[in-house]
């Protein structure tokens, strides 16, 4: 596969999540809610995030010869579920964040209630606009399910679950480590990455190829941001360095030192690139080079 | 339209309120979630509630020609979203009660964050469940969608909002009342009612009489509970008498009186019945005997 240069993967990333921010805009617009809760929906949800869920989501459905334009809706839930978690996350009861992306968390910019409910009313809403996806009704079912289950207590809602449970402990195995990242931000990876080629109509093994990509990816982005809350500076981050060691967290550095960690990650790139094999064209080279720069980055 | 019993409402309510638990029970022990998780999910699930949703679903869809087997998953999910709701408004950020059903409510039973993840999983986990409902993939989405925009911003999530903005406030209009629980609880009954309707493949004229007759018994419901916060007693309600009025929450009882309220409450059980007109059988006729029972109830 030929390389996509970094200028050409960040305009491509650029141009995508423009697309998500625009249509998540006009979706939240659309719903007839109270205006504070309104309001700290929006907030979180347009906080500038890196929109790297979506972009995976509607990347992964054209490399499976899906059109963007079709996947969007669904793509943009994606990302409200991903902000509901990044909200309740930071409540006091959990992870007790003031900072998110250099502001305020939504439980200090609004208060605790609201932020419950904004987090709430954004995962909610989220299966809504889904079902708002141009595709045909089977292989929506199927995407569908595919996030739900993901995003459940069998996934990310049950990963967060074990992260409270350990913080704070007595260090997990590695393998314990592995599952936790795999369920907490790995299976949303996944699932992007999975439903995009679902809603494409991708056969199971084209699925199955995406889902390798997409299991080494996540966890390439994983222990980065494991590394980066050691190595960067709060003002880069967006949040306090050292905040998961601080607290006591389980974290690849912590488990294998720094040094393996950054092997480990740079295995993980090249195993996520392995499983594009079988695919060519840009939105295959654009993920080649989106795993490539994860690791880099320095927020 | 003949009168079916209340022995016979009662005995037809147990028998789907039965279906229902042990549906969910079999849906929850499937689920892969770390045991705490799931514990407290079981918890809150399995603590003896009505399932009036669920049963409200069930039976819309066997008057509407579908079978209630068939519909189970679906109506289980609903029971699902219910019970988040539940865990979330009892969190000492929302309305702090200890107690729920005569039990310490979730967050006293294990912890706040516990909590607030069992919640958000049963949450995120009842569209998993929708999406086992095998009618055709069209009239699920349908109904997924339907689900969905009734229990996020603009419907029951958004209803908490605004009682949790105008609790120990100044009293709100009559309108802004109606408005409120229209979205706090109305808007998730009503929406169980026509999704059991759509899962059947009710046509439009269909699921108009059907909403109505649910509108109406929402309404019922919402000022009985409202009544029986002031004149029943805490072994009974399950939770401290009078915690409604204590918390200075807005209810029908605070600005209509309480002979007012019940002469509503009646007016609004002749309109459920009166939008049942068109249908005929066992269902229709349980339906007008469930509405008429539910002002008579102590809890």
């Amino acid at each position: 596969m030929s390389m996509m240069s970094k200028s050409d993967m960040k305009e491509l990333l650029g141009e995508r999540a423009a697309m998500v921010e625009d249509f998540l805009r006009s979706c939240l617009n659309d719903i007839a809610a109270p205006p504070r809760l309104k309001e700290a929906m929006l907030y979180s949800l347009l906080a500038g995030g890196k929109r790297l869920r979506p972009v995976l989501c509607l990347t992964c459905a054209s490399m499976c010869g899906g059109a963007v334009e079709i996947v969007l809706p669904f793509a943009c839930a994606i990302e409200m579920i991903h902000t509901y978690s990044l909200i309740h996350d930071d409540l006091p009861a959990m992870d007790n964040d003031d900072l998110r992306r250099g502001k305020p968390s939504n439980h200090k910019a609004f208060d605790e209630a609201t932020a419950i409910l904004a987090g709430d009313a954004l995962l909610t809403d989220s299966f809504a606009v889904m079902c708002r996806t141009r595709v045909s009704a089977d292989r929506l079912v199927r995407a569908m399910a595919t996030i739900a289950s993901a995003a459940g207590a069998a996934g990310m809602a049950g990963g967060q679950q074990m992260d409270m449970e350990h913080t704070g402990g007595p260090p997990i195995t590695f393998e314990s480590l592995q599952r936790m990242h795999a369920m907490k931000t790995g299976a949303l990876i996944r699932a992007s990455c999975v439903c995009g080629a679902v809603l494409a109509g991708g056969d199971e093994i084209v699925l199955k190829a995406v889902d390798d990509f997409a299991a080494a990816f996540g966890m390439a982005f994983q222990i980065t941001d494991d590394i980066l809350d050691i190595t960067s500076d709060t003002t880069t981050l967006g949040k306090p360095v050292r905040s998961d060691v601080d607290k006591g967290k389980n974290t690849y550095p912590f488990l294998l030192g720094l040094e393996r960690s950054r092997e480990f990650a740079h295995e993980q790139v090249a195993a996520s690139k392995a499983a594009l094999s079988d695919f060519s064209g840009k939105d295959a080279e654009f993920l080649s080079a989106l795993a490539a720069h994860i690791i880099h980055r320095t927020f």
